[in-house]
């Protein structure tokens, strides 16, 4: 542990025990690099951090203050909206690809990306390893990787769910091209047209595009903005619904960023297991927790295999790369010959390079470094957005990830806020985007992630401004 | 031109314009190279090839003599099998997992292996375009190509299309994980479940598997075994199914090998302009051409964007890069869309090395070496099978890649004889593969690229021998 990080944690002990409590003025850098003998670059990182975990607030020109708890900041933070207790048909690419078509524009500050901001990457470590790798390949392994996927990238993965504690045999893994493909294989997998799948309220827009191209239904769960799917809720819709799958994100769920506890992973599982109900689980996002220590997935809680564990390393490592996976549980074989014939095979430089990297060691060294920056950047978003936007809006403040989840006063039209803010040079994801039935159209996903801070701090005040207009 | 190549072509036209008649001998490589003024290896070149187009024979220690032409040497070649008429719901997945599972085996020589032999491709200069590339690329660049695929890319490929004399533009290029997933997603921008499409006799696997997959009904058209699908017969089909689109493969098809004559891939795009059928090619051999030049895809007939021509580098290029491609004319927004929603993006890092690649030159240069190696398998193997299979067996001699398609005396079963032959260390792909009706039990596809000359000798003589054992 950093000496910043152990400073942190020791001011986090004191808030903890009640010895600090909400209001308390902190000791100023100068004589807190006095009194603990570090220096006042390494006080002030230990504060930031402090910060970006919601612990203390700064207030300029005073300093830093014990920030009332969490658990009861709850003013500002958006409700759970309840969600319609019908099945849908979805409906919702149109629109999808007409806000998404904006993602690649260079010209725009992309406040609506759904990918991370590729600078935070180790670009250069992994295109060294992308020659050194593929230039020792034996060329047969091309072939024989085709079809079995890349042994030595599936080992590193399995370890890594081994450290976690996660119980994953190596051959439930499938490799996939991103999380995109494992996550539609999946559900292929267990599902046919007409079927009921539960998904979260609102939901990332992707899997409401699977559904809508497999011609499923969706039913939609309550979701809480900090606890995520609501376990009672979820027993409701299987006691209405022949639910044939659910696909839920319980880490720092897209849009809302929200994480569940441990404790409802488990009754979830345990409710699905009782209705031989499978659990698709998007797990993307985990690796960027701003807390100590990475949250377990509700794989962990599977005795049954009945959950697919699906992840990838685009939003943590290697963007682009297009690898991913899914710990596919008793739906493996399947899984894998779904994936033999809409893709073949995930590409095998890619593999070849991320194996090459993950052998080479560093990926931890650069995951703390892209926590820390990703939670940095929180707290100027949640900043700006306290600053500049129309009163009475609420904001998720998630505690991993690089979403803020917006709910802006009633009258306002995020569309229509997109719709300006384009002609402003921002892109936004407004809420329609993740509900098949639109109930989410006052609210706004905000990545936070992308510019650098006093870029995000203008586009947010330009955004906050639209958006004040609009509430007139 | 090579030397060599010269040489060849001065003979070809000699024996076209009746001056060598079948059965004269060629002078011998000491008298060419005195006369020609030429070193005897350049004259045993130009005889291999010569040899290989199957223009001349070599008979051991009397030299080289010309063949009698190939248009009439029938007697041993595979007549066209009399498809079912009816469609059929298509179930053979079970099947070709159970063959396909041995393709990674590294202990097997693969002559059932639908791969190429990756020996044959250049993987140490894409290994250098592959660090070379990423290292210098923009990291924006990474996101912005995530939605629009490689632009520069999309400007090489646009380029071999113009200078081929295809009309292609660059609107309709949609870049994917391969052929595989151009071919899925075309198939899925065309039909419903239940929707009947029609497809060659024999098959390529991997269609009968897609249509599985959609839950497509199969119906089969003739296909003769050197000139492809015929015209008529697809009218026949089409007056009496209601084919929503055709799955093809003009060029060196997959099994049989066969190549449409440009004039019946004009007849059939013209037949299925006049009923709105849109056409998805499959055309991802035509590089591997042993003639004068690539042929013609059907798209080059194509007038009304009906036919969605896909292809990929995996088979001339580089395999296991996963990148493929369709021009997919008026389909391509949907083709696109679907790409979003099933894996988002065809990988990054092999885009940017195959452009960079392309870029540097050298593919041409690359593809001669890989037609004239291929070529000169093909002689071997089609040498082998004469001299080792049972009596009546039949086999093709295709113009390009690298299939044989070999029909056996009627009693013995393919994949009786691949379980036979799996023992021994030899992979075969029975003809149970290509089929919805398992009409081509009898049948066998070679693949003549991956061994060498004397490991593909020997390993054909061991299937030669199982096959006289059943054949009694």
């Amino acid at each position: 542990m950093k000496r910043y990080e152990q400073l942190a944690q020791d001011i986090s002990a004191l808030i903890s025990s009640g010895a600090l409590r909400p209001g308390d003025r902190l000791p100023s850098v100068r004589q807190a690099s006095v009194s603990r003998k570090l220096s006042p670059s390494t006080i002030f990182q230990a504060y930031y951090l402090l910060e970006s975990r919601g612990l203390v607030v700064s207030q300029p020109r005073a300093g830093y203050f014990v920030q009332a708890p969490r658990k009861t900041a709850t003013h500002n933070e958006p409700g759970t909206a309840e969600p319609a207790t019908g099945s849908t048909r979805v409906a919702i690419s149109e629109l999808v690809f007409e806000v998404l078509g904006t993602a690649g524009r260079a010209d725009l500050v992309p406040l609506g990306s759904a990918f991370p901001n590729p600078t935070l990457f180790p670009l250069d470590k992994l295109a060294r390893s992308l020659g050194a790798a593929m230039r020792k390949l034996p060329p047969e392994r091309i072939v024989e990787d085709l079809t079995r996927g890349n042994a030595a990238l599936c080992r590193q993965i399995g370890l890594r769910y081994l450290m976690a504690g996660v119980p994953v045999e190596a051959g439930e893994l499938v490799v996939t091209n991103g999380a995109m493909e494992a996550l539609t294989l999946c559900l292929q997998a267990v599902t046919r047209p007409g079927d009921v799948v539960a998904v979260e309220s609102p939901t990332f827009y992707a899997a409401l595009q699977a559904l809508e191209r497999l011609q499923l239904k969706a039913v939609e769960v309550a979701t809480h903005p900090r606890h995520g799917v609501d376990p009672a809720s979820l027993a409701r819709v299987i006691r209405q619904h022949r639910v044939k799958a659910c696909w839920f994100m319980p880490n720092f769920q897209n849009p809302l960023g929200c994480l569940m506890p441990d404790a409802h992973k488990q009754a979830v599982v345990e409710l699905l297991a009782r209705h031989e109900i499978p659990l698709i689980e998007d797990d993307v996002y985990s690796e960027l927790y701003f807390g100590d220590q990475r949250p377990l997935p509700a794989k962990a809680f599977d005795r049954q295999g009945l959950v697919m564990h699906c992840s990838s390393f685009s939003k943590c490592l290697a963007p682009g790369y297009r690898v991913g996976w899914v710990a596919a549980g008793r739906f493996a074989t399947q899984v894998s010959r779904l994936k033999l014939m809409s893709t073949l095979s995930a590409p095998i430089p890619s593999q070849e390079a991320l194996s090459d990297y993950l052998q080479r060691g560093g990926y931890d060294r650069h995951l703390r470094r892209l926590r820390s920056a990703l939670s940095e950047q929180q707290v100027v978003a949640l900043q700006a957005v306290a600053r500049h936007f129309p009163k009475g809006t609420r904001v998720t403040r998630p505690e991993g990830g690089y979403f803020l989840w917006v709910e802006l006063p009633g009258n306002i039209d995020a569309l229509q806020l997109h719709r300006l803010a384009l002609a402003q040079h921002i892109s936004l994801a407004p809420g329609h985007l993740f509900s098949a039935d639109r109930r989410f159209s006052h609210c706004l996903r905000l990545n936070h992630g992308h510019p650098a801070p006093r870029a995000l701090e203008a586009a947010l005040k330009t955004v906050g401004q639209l958006a004040q207009r609009l509430a007139r």
